[in-house]
């Protein structure tokens, strides 16, 4: 099988990875409960420590979720100012848009959504143009999931800044493929998976917050901490993590961002030269229209003409064994602008296993499947 | 060491349950996403039959969450009846209390904290006295997390049936060592974790739904259905479930249901055969009291006359390799119930990979630390 689906979930994990995860299962204990859970504990808070090198935040305020969705969902419901104004774009997957089109319905916020520009970017200008004296928050994807396009954080959150507004990232795209720094680009919560650019196992994910961003706990429980006091304690990380951890996983993220600092350099540098193959291969089909450029996020959408996606999505799976993500990408208001609703999008996200010559079977086969 | 916290976290995962796990790292795809995901989609939904067989309830209503604490929170903040009343017990862990009270401080919920009679059962007549026209929820755990005592879910679930009460059961300590018919028992949310009595891995918690229960969602995203709906979907289980699900453990799940099937009736008497023994030789030794009684799940917890649980776990760890687990338990009102809130209690939690040999070593180093 060739396996061209990574930006949903990364296919290969690190062997480092998984015998990281079998460590936790071989004996198992639970961080922070009891004079057993201390080691557990300090390798909870080793994770920590390493997340918050890779993003530039501080190691308490790194908040282990179920999931980027669910850590996005606690970044944005809990940091809800009631009636004010939220800001959010296009480019956003359905974890960002359900919840805030839940909250706009229930009437606790007012919410806009950004078209870009033509060249697909967010600007200074069209974020200003957007602003009410009640907008609080703005909410952006880093890299579109759809066309994988890297929006200018740095930038945006200079604006944003200027305004008093808060910015909270989705990094579910660009976590593993650009480099993230809070501070530098000015973020109050950084949401992203550990099973996608990490190559870590799924069912977790990380809101890490800046300092000054303390939204309210979305929910609450046993802490092993304060166990006297019948509320959410106060104090970080606690306030945030209530029951067990996910210790597999959490030592499966901290074996992982350690292997891929080090083959980081050699990793990005084949995505990119990849993506560029096959950008520059599919350019060159007839009847195909891609909806990416080149990108260091691994991403190539396309489009063969009046033709549905998810029925050569389901072509070159059955026949060709080649796994990518044909559809919408749970990302409608992406292709509403894109004019792709009907139809949808194949993508390709690739990873660094991934071959020059796998790219050669798949345009193979795409000639194929275009031809008949 | 020997490993006497079981209740927190049971230390013993099968080989199955590893190998399981191994197999969702080795080949990681996305449930429900893309077609390579149909597999994973079809490993999911084997899980929760195999879930769904086990506390009879419909497979499409076995959701899965990222532990027990955020079922337990699904179900009581999305089955909120703004203003009404809510029954729950002293014997509550603070994964139920802590959102109770917030949402008691909220001022979206009344409170009632029922104690139980002089034998230690909450019975019809201590729960249909607490009653107001506005009761609609009353949360329960199954059995004590200190104490270790089942209270009686099939009669509770009567009388709440009778009142037309929603009947929310906390199952994190029976799991595993009780069975749980949630039709018999009129059970409307029953929640329960995966690493506990199922030995399953952490990070993962199962919210399973009665028929006429649909909370309100509290979490919102991708679900990889409907994606062109902005809103979230209606039907189960994608209701309930957004994001990347944790395959790793759901596969892990599955596994350990089956090896659990398959060797809980020699399991179970073990457990029960070593609770007894240890409660025997416990209740010999001078200076202590045992705040449990003889029980299937497994716990014993005793207090030394006079001395600091959480010194004594520490003492038995250091000092002698023996992990128990001392302290409030997260259950601060069942402490106070017992009058153990000030030093705690030490608790010891069984699994069936427990031996008398442990017992006895427990034994001596207990006897040798009383009499220091």
């Amino acid at each position: 099988m060739i396996y061209f689906d990574n930006a949903a979930t990364t296919f290969f994990k690190p062997k480092e990875v998984i015998d990281a995860v079998t460590a936790t299962l071989t004996a198992s204990f639970n961080s922070n409960r009891g004079a057993g859970g201390r080691k557990a504990a300090s390798s909870v808070f080793d994770t920590r420590q390493n997340v918050a090198d890779l993003v530039n935040c501080d190691p308490t305020r790194v908040i282990f979720c179920a999931g980027c969705t669910a850590a996005i969902n606690a970044a944005l419901i809990g940091g809800n100012r009631y009636g004010g104004h939220v800001i959010t774009t296009v480019f956003e997957h359905n974890s960002v848009i359900r919840p805030l089109k839940e909250m706009e319905r229930k009437g606790v916020i007012s919410l806009t959504i950004l078209k870009p520009n033509n060249d697909g970017y967010i600007t200074e200008e069209i974020i200003e143009r957007s602003l009410r004296p009640n907008t609080y928050m703005a909410v952006f994807s880093h890299v579109s999931n759809v066309t994988g396009r890297a929006q200018n954080i740095e930038k945006i959150g200079e604006t944003l800044k200027k305004h008093g507004i808060k910015f909270v990232v989705d990094g579910a795209q660009s976590i593993g493929y650009l480099p993230i720094d809070m501070k530098k680009c000015n973020i109050d919560a950084l949401c992203f998976p550990a099973h996608k650019g990490l190559h870590a196992p799924q069912g977790l994910g990380l809101m890490c917050l800046g300092n000054d961003f303390n939204p309210t706990p979305t929910c609450f429980g046993g802490t092993g901490s304060d166990s006297k006091n019948l509320y959410q304690p106060d104090f970080l990380p606690d306030k945030y993590e209530s029951g067990t951890l996910n210790h597999p996983a959490i030592a499966g993220l901290n074996a992982a961002i350690n292997w891929w600092q080090n083959s980081k350099n050699e990793r990005l540098q084949k995505i990119k030269k990849i993506q560029s193959y096959l950008h520059e291969k599919i350019e060159k089909l007839p009847n195909v229209v891609l909806y990416s450029s080149k990108n260091d996020s691994g991403i190539i959408s396309f489009a063969v003409i009046e033709r549905d996606s998810n029925e050569i999505g389901d072509i070159l799976f059955d026949e060709y064994e080649i796994a990518t993500r044909a559809g919408l990408h749970c990302a409608p208001l992406t292709h509403e602008y894109l004019h792709t609703i009907e139809n949808g999008l194949i993508r390709i996200s690739l990873s660094a296993e991934n071959t020059i010559d796998e790219c050669d079977i798949f345009i193979n086969a795409l000639t194929k499947i275009i031809e008949k």
